[in-house]
């Protein structure tokens, strides 16, 4: 997607070497008119598969798939992060590891929000190692659904999520993958 | 907000006698037709005042608060619950206790995103003790913006948060008011 590699090009920043930081425009400050392109870009990438429910996970991955969703006509669903009296007690959980905060936490579904054989589109921000679209998949498979693709913004190329789950044979669809960074400028694949 | 009030007492539920669940469609799964109507009221009632960008704060009031932002035409910033490497070092911050979960956690903006004399609509899906609000509210002031108002979907009116921000002078607008609930059945004010 031409618009948002240039956005990420002019906007975005490297920290430590490999964090590619866009907290201006997608996961901190969020330009609206940029999120409503993405959204109709996945729609289009997706057009020709059975979307019945989008999930994501909190935070950042609801603003992209609300927006996603408006396009889709379908409901969003986002995995929880933290415990919450709010919660049902019966839900579906998957462990997800973060290397960016290094902590292990557990995501969970209401068991009522996701049934089988519903057709499930993935939607989130950026895959790196892919923890969380892994930890959002399993919670797919237990609840006896159909994964109709993932659907990511950023892909961080040089790591090892995309890999993975192209092997498993699910369409991930990532709207820029950053390859790598050469002399502090982002090289996309 | 007729159409929202119907779908709280039709698929809403209360909890422990007063936490109104309303998972179903704003905060778990998300009905986006409905976001999109609540997002086009919010638009209505500050369509006079002078907006330059939304607030909110994660998880849930993301969806809300970009729904609204396309009918505003403006970037929406989030208050963030956990410290991350992408954060800013360069943060305002304030303390926020959830009686929901028991515990005060740190909010945070960076400095870039929100600057001297802003004019800033706040939205949230809940107000109840008011303390998120409060949060985001003592935010603005630090950056020396102003605020517009606050924008909310549910209010709960027999707790104290929408009183304390109406005596602030601050212009609220809360798209359902809960009064109480009288024999298991949810009454609006």
């Amino acid at each position: 997607m031409e618009l948002l590699k240039k956005r990420i090009l002019v906007d975005g920043a490297i920290v430590d070497g490999n964090v590619i930081k866009v907290d201006s425009f997608l996961n901190h400050q969020i330009d609206i008119d940029l999120l409503k392109e993405i959204g109709k870009e996945f729609k289009s990438r997706f057009q020709n598969e059975k979307v019945d429910k989008i999930l994501t996970i909190e935070a950042s991955g609801i603003a992209i798939a609300v927006i996603a969703a408006q396009y889709f006509n379908v409901p969003v669903v986002f995995a929880k992060k933290t415990e919450s009296k709010n919660l049902d007690k019966e839900t579906y959980e998957s462990s997800v590891h973060s290397f960016t905060k290094n902590i292990t936490y557990t995501i969970r579904v209401s068991k009522k929000y996701i049934n089988e054989g519903e057709n499930i589109l993935i939607i989130d921000d950026f895959l790196a190692n892919g923890k969380a679209v892994e930890g959002l998949l399993d919670i797919v498979n237990k609840a006896k659904a159909k994964v109709t693709g993932v659907g990511i913004v950023i892909e961080k190329g040089f790591q090892k999520g995309g890999k993975n789950i192209r092997d498993k044979g699910i369409k991930l669809e990532s709207l820029a993958i950053v390859e790598g960074v050469e002399d502090g400028k982002i090289i996309f694949r």
